[in-house]
């Protein structure tokens, strides 16, 4: 039996989030009862310090309790591992050199997504990835354009990760549609929500102004794909 | 640290929306960051046998590879364990004397919640945990009368269960409504919810016609009542 590992808890709801994508995409794909889904691991460690904090403020080093849950994972025998948040990634070599396992690329299936044609792209993500400038090289890499949020901006943006941290969605999503509006007035033609909290305040949006592509989708699709095409949805 | 361990899988989206209660009522209770949550192993093993089969047809025993979960969950220091899956507990106490860490009992949590005054409660359950009287009895032992399906009734529940294991969430509101309908005619003033695949059928109602105790909540609830008194939501 081949276990996928989920290093999760970055945080808590976006994994809940991942989880349920990666359940429906099986069902999806044609999982009829329990034993044709997919077996997976989940370390949700919601007190891995702060990693947007840690890139902006120089923070707690979130590296070491990340690599510990990395190590929880293997220890288990898990065969691929998917980690739920971007931020994170700001650490991937380091993560990605100590695994045995493989690790999949949350901004790699994110950006992957971004629908054929698009120029301007706006970067949604927290304080630290957007420093990191993961999403800009990423973008720029594959000829478009990243629209990066101005100061006031990247505040509601902030605000709107904040609030879905806290479980209010109320707030969450005033504060993305009023980001989204000003990433429209400045052209951007589609958005990648490059932090796991955000898809979770888009869906209170009942019209989005742009395509949204969701960091946390994505990966879910890379995972199941990952897992499908080796058929890990099989008892072995 | 102290680790949450749950035994999911049975079914897949039952897990998730455990989890998703979980972090929800973590948040209501003051955590409004991911550090202020609780620190979750989730073992999600599809590939586990059948439970209502094994106990209704002499299906493959599931107790073997359910205790190789309990023993991955000890292994890496779980301190408490919930099992989101009322079937399963028909091997209780062979898994409870396996164990550790402590399990808590989801049947119990549910019965309890049945609202105080409440005389016939209806069990809305697989047939095999309808034929082990698990609810029955515990609601008898409790002063109340439970009122079982007929056979008609009990086809749309195994219906409305196959249907939401399917992904399939239309049919399956579509069997819980009229299994609903058919025991509200014979009496039942409440519900046990004693499969936690029902509760996401039940959330496509508009007005289900009697109070439902969703087990999957009260699971959920003596979780976290458990490791907030403990303060397993604080980094130790």
């Amino acid at each position: 039996m081949a276990l996928i590992g989920i290093l999760g808890g970055m945080g808590p709801l976006a994994t809940v989030d991942f989880m349920d994508r990666v359940v429906r995409l099986t069902s999806t794909a044609g999982a009829a009862c329990d034993q044709q889904h997919l077996p997976l691991l989940i370390a949700n460690l919601p007190h891995i310090p702060d990693r947007s904090k840690a890139m902006l403020e120089a923070g707690e080093d979130p590296l070491p309790a990340m690599l510990d849950g990395i190590d929880m994972l293997n220890r288990n025998g898990v065969e691929l591992i998917a980690i739920p948040c971007n931020s994170a990634h700001y650490w991937f070599d380091a993560i990605r050199g100590h695994s045995k396992a493989p690790i999949l690329h949350i901004a790699e299936t994110c950006v992957a997504a971004v629908p054929h044609g698009t120029r301007r792209v706006a970067v949604l993500a927290t304080g630290g990835t957007l420093h990191s400038e993961l999403y800009q090289k990423m973008l720029s890499a594959r000829g478009m354009e990243p629209v990066v949020p101005d100061d006031a901006t990247q505040q509601r943006i902030d605000a709107c990760i904040v609030a879905v941290k806290a479980g209010e969605f109320g707030e969450s999503a005033l504060q993305l549609a009023a980001a989204l509006a000003d990433l429209k007035a400045r052209g951007a033609q589609a958005a990648v929500m490059g932090c796991t909290e955000i898809p979770l305040a888009a869906r209170e949006l009942s019209a989005p102004p742009m395509t949204l592509v969701d960091s946390t989708l994505e990966l879910a699709r890379a995972t199941v794909s990952y897992a499908l095409a080796r058929g890990w949805n099989t008892r072995q």
